[in-house]
């Protein structure tokens, strides 16, 4: 099994030769924040990542987790690792400095969160949605739960959970069906059951607070009926200490395609004790204001697998030694050519690197944006935060999308040795394909960017993002690349617009060709602004590997856009132009 | 879990209505045979999938198969179903008469294959390599060998392995070090470790008979110096009755994705008595008798799956309620509306089918030039025999690639429950993913299409199948429907033609790509040919949804075979100018 390094070189390029962090901190007023803050914290993300949790991602998926008594454990060294974890504070990363968080910057956390997901997705998950809940509390709790809980689930003294789905209520929230009961203590009592929960349980922590979706007495019908309550698993004293167990208990543990050593559990909440967050009736408009942030974590899911996928087979193919080269005898000292030398397999390595580390500068962008949101004011956080929400989904629905495509890769370079359990290939493909289902599937969130963010809203959160790519273009100094990275943003821009006259039913037939469309479009913006910067660089052994690889993004991997422009222009009424009696004929 | 019900009305349509299947046995002079025959097969076909395997399945992959004492135990139910199977005269179905085979057409035999595959890959898998087994030992062997062996494996009364594979040699080989040694009395002694054999041991019949590559003394070096032989586990006497165990042992049973009810097996051969088959060092040359017939079905595997999840995907999208349609309310009367009718959705279901169909039909015309090969001779079956060697890689390479896409979706429209190993859409992912990888990585295919198929035989064997595919285009009645399957066969034979001149390190840049294209575009003909025959037939509620569908096909599906033809023109340079170097910088 490959031993996952932590890509520190591209990190270095993006952050500082490619997006300038210096100036962006100074830009945006991050006092105390600079270049070699943010290096000593990758690298030393980088050892936890490759010391810490990657040597647990095998044996996790083959021990999984079992419900002993009613606990989850989970697999060999997971909670000792979590300890490793919390004691050096990157739980707190990017939490509220009057409750103990550390306040840093997204475009330091989220190459961090990138290495974690590659070293060990399993694992990683608790923590991230230990963050989510850290934002729901932060943004909607009132002073005095923020007292109790807030602390402790920032440093991750205890952990957190989102509660939503339901065995009937899943992208369609509004059918959920468990209810709290005020009070008259100002508390609640929850009642429901809820399925998918990650880290429901675990061996980990004392304490476990769960944020839970319910309906209150009397609320209105589907999502405005919905409120958010936190209900601890074990109750909490006045003093802080930790009292008697709460009415929340483990149906059972999911029994998945991967992700084996996270437990997803089943969670029966029966008359559980609850504190609402935020107002009444307003749990999903709570949960809203943390939808992008996840999202975009489960984006960095797929591009954390799809990083350790690559990396897998490019040692595979540097060490097996197959045939001879269709160019002529490449090893003439061995018995046969690392296969590294076939046409194919570069073909193969070239669209995992390709796809990855143009993913990846865009979620380096991302992060830009979410720093900008959040040290700035006005104009200019407003303007981050539309392009962040028309982002979202493409950064959520492609890099997963392209994770199972680069995953799969990585299995097919192994040949029949990727299907074995041993060489760790398989495992990242089971593992990251959850990530095009959970936070909403990947049709959930073409629905998003074709609905809410490009028609419902005229076109003007496009418009925003077109601006900020365009200021990406401007700086391009070679005029072909310039030329041609405009090209593609008008292209898109014209594209877009023309899409705001179509019926929701068109739209909706085309939603997820037009979120690859716009994925495959702007990454080939960044990867000509890339390309327009390597090769200048120090590191130009560094640079000639990556000059190749954007060179074959454009040729090889770009014209995936046209398909899918195709597709948007003629392709909608075949779609919807079916009925149930088309496919039933019994 | 879906249970599967096998596609009897395509079946019927394309092997009545489509091919003529009466008019096919005349022109061939398959006396005997006609369609009322072929019908009853199909059905009781359908039975034992349906009604023996299907409900194996799942049981099947949670129990995996077992080391006891050095034999494999299969899953509960696996050898029951078997001793049906071979009662019932399953296994003899294509054997040679003389040896208590049936002798059916290969238009018969290939439907029922299909059925296997959907309703239980892992058990299908041992009788699919027997039936290479037999044909080694038919075509190869000497007459005192088939009088000992052949009618044992036609029947099924033993199995068959093949041997191949070992730690250092899969796609290549030339480097395999698996020893045989004469005796005086004729028979050899094989020594070696062979790796990934399919049904290596398992417990549903008293002996199993392995074909095994190895190489003689003194033997050339490379795949000239390979010779096959014959290795039963238990060594038969003169009178046809088992003797001592043969020094054949199991090293272990491979960890693996998927086909867990499937014993992959690490076989350990130590002197092992063995008999030639074939002449000394043409053991290649045996095993290449064979590759047709092996990728082809390794193709068909592929297409099984992809029917049972496109059958699974369908049951849900029908029965899921959840959230209302974009173009309306289509379920007034329920809460949410049926997910079928959600336009992302029909683009899911439409995909799979499109695909699956698309792959029958022409896993149909391949049956038919079986068939043909079979029964004619003279240049009726050299065009035949040079038509199947072409469509080989394209059918092994083009239907697995399509099942991975298509299971996926089978995934996708379940959402998080698609996740889970209950509903058993994950398992068909997992089963799946090998058909890529054996019998030849699709990469292989790829090369062995572009390679050996197009530019070696200067194009002839393309020329031949487009004569064939010309044919199909004749009888398409409506202009506008042939003159667009005209326009894409000339397509392929310029483009095809345009490669000739190509170097080898270029034609494996594009290899894969070249094989889609093609795949596609045939494809695409025959629904083209498929549409022009829908209109008129009897069963107009089954013709108007497979009318959408390729219609659906032509307008979404089709323009992918653009796009890969835009990378064969233009992008194969950036593939094959890489080097290690560009891929590790340290």
């Amino acid at each position: 099994m490959t031993q996952y390094r932590a890509p520190l070189d591209d990190f270095s390029f993006l952050l500082h030769d490619w997006l300038g962090l210096d100036g962006h901190y100074q830009r945006i007023g991050a006092t105390g924040m600079d270049a070699d803050l943010a290096q000593e914290i990758l690298a030393q993300g980088a050892k936890f990542a490759e010391q810490e949790i990657a040597p647990l991602n095998q044996s996790g998926d083959e021990q999984g987790c079992r419900l002993v008594d009613g606990q989850v454990a989970t697999p060999d060294g997971f909670a000792q690792a979590y300890q490793t974890y919390i004691a050096n504070g990157w739980n707190a990363m990017l939490g509220n400095p009057d409750f103990e968080g550390q306040d840093l910057p997204y475009s330091m956390a989220v190459p961090v969160h990138e290495m974690l997901n590659s070293a060990n997705l399993s694992w990683r998950l608790t923590t991230m949605l230990t963050e989510s809940a850290v934002l729901a509390v932060n943004r909607h709790a009132t002073d005095e739960l923020k007292q109790t809980y807030l602390s402790k689930i920032t440093t991750g003294e205890w952990t957190g959970t989102m509660n939503l789905t339901e065995p009937h209520a899943g992208s369609d929230l509004s059918l959920l069906t468990s209810k709290a009961t005020p009070q008259e203590d100002g508390s609640y009592r929850v009642s429901g059951n809820k399925i998918f929960i990650t880290g429901g349980d675990h061996d980990w922590t004392e304490n476990i607070i769960h944020m839970v979706l319910a309906r209150l007495p009397g609320a209105p019908e589907g999502v405005k009926g919905i409120s958010l309550f936190l209900v601890p698993k074990i109750m909490v004293n006045a003093d802080g200490s930790l009292g008697a167990p709460n009415r929340v208990s483990v149906g059972s543990i999911e029994k998945k395609m991967g992700i084996k050593g996270s437990p997803t559990c089943v969670m029966n909440y029966d008359d559980a004790v609850g504190y609402l967050v935020g107002e009444e009736n307003a749990g999903l408009a709570c949960m809203f204001t943390m939808m992008n942030d996840a999202r975009f974590q489960v984006g960095l899911q797929g591009l954390g697998v799809a990083e350790a996928a690559y990396q897998g087979a490019l040692e595979y193919a540097v060490e097996r030694l197959q045939s001879r080269a269709p160019q002529g005898v490449q090893a003439a000292d061995k018995k046969a050519d690392p296969i590294i030398c076939q046409p194919d397999v570069k073909r193969m390595l070239l669209t995992q690197r390709a796809l990855t580390e143009g993913s990846r500068a865009l979620s380096i962008l991302y992060a830009q944006y979410m720093d900008i949101e959040k040290y700035t004011d006005g104009a200019e956080q407003a303007e981050a935060a539309t392009v962040l929400a028309y982002l979202t989904p493409v950064c959520k629905a492609f890099f997963t999308d392209m994770a199972t495509e680069v995953s799969n890769y990585g299995i097919q370079v192994y040949g029949g040795h990727g299907y074995i359990r041993e060489w760790g290939m398989e495992q990242l493909v089971r593992d990251t394909r959850i990530a095009q289902l959970y936070e909403g599937t990947n049709g959930i969130q073409a629905a998003d960017l074709i609905g809410r963010k490009l028609t419902r809203s005229n076109a003007s959160m496009m418009q925003a993002t077109y601006d900020v790519f365009n200021r990406v273009v401007a700086k391009i100094s070679n005029t072909d690349k310039q030329r041609q990275a405009q090209a593609l943003l008008n292209e898109w821009q014209t594209l877009s617009n023309d899409l705001l006259g179509a019926t929701p039913e068109h739209c909706a037939a085309i939603a997820c060709d037009y979120l690859q469309y716009v994925s495959y479009t702007l990454i080939g913006v960044l990867w000509l602004s890339m390309l327009d910067k390597l090769p200048t660089l120090d590191n130009q052994s560094f640079a000639a590997g990556k000059i190749k690889t954007g060179e074959f993004y454009l040729a090889y991997i770009l014209p995936r856009a046209q398909q899918h422009k195709h597709i948007i222009m003629h392709a909608a009424e075949t779609v919807y132009n079916t009925d149930i009696s088309d496919f039933i004929t019994d």
